[in-house]
């Protein structure tokens, strides 16, 4: 199993998380590519940490906005997201590359991530970025998203993340933020729920009811209170279970094919 | 002869300078990165033109400073200065190889121009990132300018460029612009110049004692009033002379060392 | 009949449209505040020069996106449009003060005047925004809008505008762009509506029934090929066929409540 | 004494400091401006804060450079400077007078700070600003720069500041950042240094040699770790001395001709 995470999400003299103990913890580095965070000082370091720590660095490219985090949709026209979304893989990868590694995936961020579930123009203009960069990222977001059917027929991998710290409908859609219960909080819980998920394939929803979640990735978020103190959790309890955490593109650990 | 001129220099709604006229012209496109000028759907169809016209794509990096063109020094640190490079250097190579080629050299633009050629910590960081980046780019610049001698000592190719429409000094300097005479207006006399200097490595210095100027590229402006009726003039006589005109990467006209 | 015009829409080094020409033809300049357009050089030399001209300025508040010219909805929190059009109008009304003129009137630009007309919470906001700034400000729009509908509750003053250049179906709302005749091209045909509209108080609608139209003032744009003319046009005919063309606030031309 | 400190440095998701505890123990708030930190809903809350504590608002205003934090000099020409200082003066008296209050000072912040010690354009550039916006504030800075000598001759009032956690050389000016002992950070030296400063007019100088310095308010930092407790420290020796601890324009505290 997969651990990823925001990182990199400072911006200039603006710091944003700890970077440094997740790196410790996850085995794939979401980061920010300069237009809803991160900078290019931020973008050199967390690469240069992220290969020291043989954590696989994904692109978290988001719409065009530091003023907003990327939060806000934004209605830009495909073309020019695509074009967008190049700029910000062309620099993040400069970076990679000065530190001795590659991109090795994509990751949506904010309000695009949840934009490309439904909004097919951006979708396809964010699935033909990617190709028109390097057709072998993958590509890694929720199930059921319209941009990671796009991304499936255009040729490109896609892997699927759930998200540790969120609860679920009995339908296997996440429980929108603002409703009860829609975030937990307790490592331990949270724990126990990765666990069964990575062992079993399912998780109790917010009815009750088992749903079945399918996933190659754990999202634990970075910037809430005591992120580091779930992360650690997740990860010692999946160990703890006997599931192997890994980097997705290991071969020992994804069967599907590439 | 190479001929080179600043191109893809708009921002969103704003367009400068004819870059479809330009690019039937020059051998060499100077493209913005974003930092001074040049967003992501500019550099998308400028490195496109380019590759068609068979132009050498050249990035043309920065300070961050959109409100100010890049015409302001800033004081940035230089290790912020070369992760600044790197991110332009990465961003426009994404839209170089979208359009099926690469960039060829890197040259500055504007308050950074002048900043290195003395400003020994900027100019080091600049060649860290070049570097860093690819150490098979070239770097384009005016005969003299520290960064250039440390470029050359960091093993990086050097192209000299002498500027077709500017006046220079008899120790070979370019006059300052706000001095009587400082830029020359007239195609014709540019022209004639500019053949002078490419088949005898000379041309008149304000004081009328000839100056010796040795170049590989020509830079030809391309947002003064009559700019493309400058470069091409040049272009014609300098052809009519026999001179060859292509990118200084080709093989039969640049015999120096790579 | 008031005649206004986007005016300072350039940033930096970039330049949009004849200012100058235009500030000699309107009574109203819609002047932007540096969100979509508009640096601090800018708002200072067009407050100045629309001083000096007596044409009233108008506070051309739109979305925080330079890179988009404020053409593209953001889904901004309503709290902070409302900051952000604070932060709008206090830096303009700087620069008018300067001149020794003040803010007469907020017109909302592109994609933000767009979302005015159906989009209540950032309808709210603006209006807020206004009346937080100073009440006695009168906001410009289309007939229609849920945000005059808004302000007018909240006792501002509400001015309408029609546009000189765009066709009317027979409801009385534009053609929508990128429709067959949806903007008109002809000076003389745009004048001479303009004239009936001013005279009579109706145009014919595309679909050939007379549509009645009541506006306070008149858009004309800045930033087409033959804008100026158009404008000319607009000013010499409504001048010929005896109307006054003057500032809404005129007394003289305003006779609805304040 | 007056005590003052920085307050509003966020941008967006980005926050720097305890603004709310600081506004419970300062009596002058230097807030952003959004050049170099701030947006319009820090700048909205802190000025809504500042205003319910009875905290004197004060212009912090800076170079336009948010990735730099207004912390690299930047060589903006001095008309243009002056533009950028109004729309700041601007922007942030909209917030002012949105919470009842206005702004009573200005003071620059970061390398604009430094900058106006010696650059006689930027100096005189700032002080134009401030008299064209409204010559009834007063500037803040330290004894010997260029611009509060500008300010004074263009008879603007003049406040000076102290700084309560930096050495001072013999002469009376800071021991740079950098060099041994110039950054003091025990909370009970720090107090009693201020107390001396504010009853007997001097402090004991890195050499050992008493210096005298005379100031209207004692800087506080907002950013550092201990920054709210050395100011609580500090406002309790203050108060413990005998000394009236409020803002300078209360015609109480402050003699001097306006």
């Amino acid at each position: 199993m997969d651990l990823n995470a925001d990182l990199g999400e400072g911006f200039g003299h603006w710091t944003l998380g700890d970077d440094r103990a997740l790196l410790s913890i996850v085995t794939s580095a979401n980061i920010a590519c300069g237009y809803h965070a991160g900078d290019a000082d931020t973008m050199r370091s967390v690469c240069a940490a992220a290969a020291e720590a043989g954590v696989a660095v994904g692109a978290h490219v988001g719409y065009l906005d530091l003023a907003g985090f990327g939060r806000r949709f934004i209605d830009v026209a495909p073309d020019t997201l695509t074009n967008e979304v190049l700029a910000q893989l062309g620099a993040l990868s400069a970076f990679a590359r000065a530190a001795g590694t590659r991109i090795s995936y994509v990751k949506p961020h904010g309000a695009l991530y949840n934009a490309l579930f439904r909004h097919e123009a951006q979708a396809d203009a964010v699935v033909d970025a990617v190709r028109l960069f390097d057709p072998a990222l993958a590509v890694l977001g929720a199930p059921g998203a319209v941009w990671l059917k796009r991304a499936s027929v255009a040729g490109l991998r896609v892997w699927h993340e759930a998200f540790a710290d969120r609860a679920y409908t009995a339908s296997g859609s996440l429980v929108p933020r603002g409703e009860p219960g829609a975030v937990l909080r307790d490592p331990a819980e949270i724990a126990a729920r990765c666990v069964q998920l990575a062992t079993e394939g399912w998780v109790r929803s917010v009815s009750g009811r088992p749903v079945r979640i399918v996933a190659d990735s754990l999202c634990v978020h970075g910037d809430t209170a005591n992120a580091v103190a779930i992360a650690r959790a997740v990860r010692g309890a999946l160990e703890g279970a006997g599931v192997a955490v890994g980097r997705v593109e290991s071969p020992l650990l994804h069967t599907r094919a590439g």
